[in-house]
């Protein structure tokens, strides 16, 4: 007899521990998970782990806003009707296609890969801050849009804050998404009529 | 732009596709999981990937029971405390630890791999049912108890009667699990069937 807590083999215990460590997955549910997956063809389970670990090794990013892609391209700076001279800024991948799941926003984007958070020690020199300011250095300032499209907490408004500071010498227009969303609301969970309203709704940056 | 159907990279797409493939995994939790594990270190998603894959490429299963292992004999059949004449029948992995989670069960198992299912073209053959004749077979006959412990619906019932058939002639004692109200159970909830073998099935008041 054993415990709920033990597994009656190391390596089932190690399957539900790796999946349990997933934000959102309990540990009764990584068990029927492993539990799930031990019952499959060993093809299947290689097929499975293949595919995430592809996430580890293929993945490629671009080389212009930092979009997840299969080559240095990607689909958005790669689509001609899009309008370079719109920059959005925002923190991750998730945030991309939820602006682009509200089909309101033909800009492009500058992905930052995270926020200034001191607490997880996360300073700007840690996010591609550098690469926006020369982005903009490397067009005509003239008509140029940047949207500081990032969450609405304090990390956040510091991070645009920061941003602002740099660019503001630039000579382009910096606007950010109108706060038709609640404050300290995710972009994440956002439904998508907001979302598109905020970033067609943009508002001046006032610092 | 692209549509929630859509993704940014054929590798997140087919990331996304793997882990949805999970049972009770949604489109949207799995994009969730992929974006997370995204943003993970490529020695985490190795480290996670590496854990699932030894559910294919490493796990034993015990020679006696099909128990899953690390060796050729599992935990339970190692343990000598245990009552090896009392040989509990299951479907699975998972029912020998659910079992072995109420604490109440002092014998031993045998793991069916399956349940006789002919709309799913599994037969009898296709399950660990001809071990367990041998099993019994390699056995002093006397004080054999095998407990049937299958579902209760039409699939377990046939699978029950089919094993039943196969070693009524050994003088082994078969029994099968209590069917009844669970405990705590209302009767106004209950199923008519479960209820109906209930008062079919009463047992002596114990006070």
């Amino acid at each position: 007899m054993y415990s709920t807590e033990k597994y009656p083999s190391q390596i089932l215990q190690e399957a539900v521990e790796a999946i349990g460590s997933l934000p959102g997955v309990g540990s009764r549910s990584a068990l029927r998970l492993a539990l799930h997956l031990l019952g499959q063809p060993a093809e299947n389970i290689h097929h499975f782990t293949a595919a995430i670990n592809r996430l580890a090794d293929d993945v490629h990013y671009c080389r212009t806003c930092q979009m997840i892609a299969d080559s240095d391209t990607c689909s958005i700076c790669a689509d001609r009707t899009r309008d370079t001279r719109t920059i959005c800024v925002v923190e991750s991948v998730r945030d991309v296609m939820s602006i682009e799941a509200t089909g309101q926003y033909r800009g492009v984007y500058h992905i930052l890969g995270g926020i200034i958070s001191p607490i997880d020690g996360i300073g700007p020199s840690d996010l591609h801050i550098k690469e926006l300011v020369e982005r903009i250095r490397g067009m005509q300032a003239e008509d140029i849009e940047i949207i500081l499209a990032l969450s609405g907490d304090v990390e956040g408004e510091t991070t645009s804050l920061y941003i602002y500071r740099q660019i503001e010498g630039l000579g382009v227009k910096v606007s950010t998404l109108a706060r038709g969303l609640g404050f300290g609301d995710d972009l994440e969970y956002a439904d998508a009529l907001t979302l598109g309203r905020s970033i067609v709704a943009r508002q001046p940056f006032r610092p």
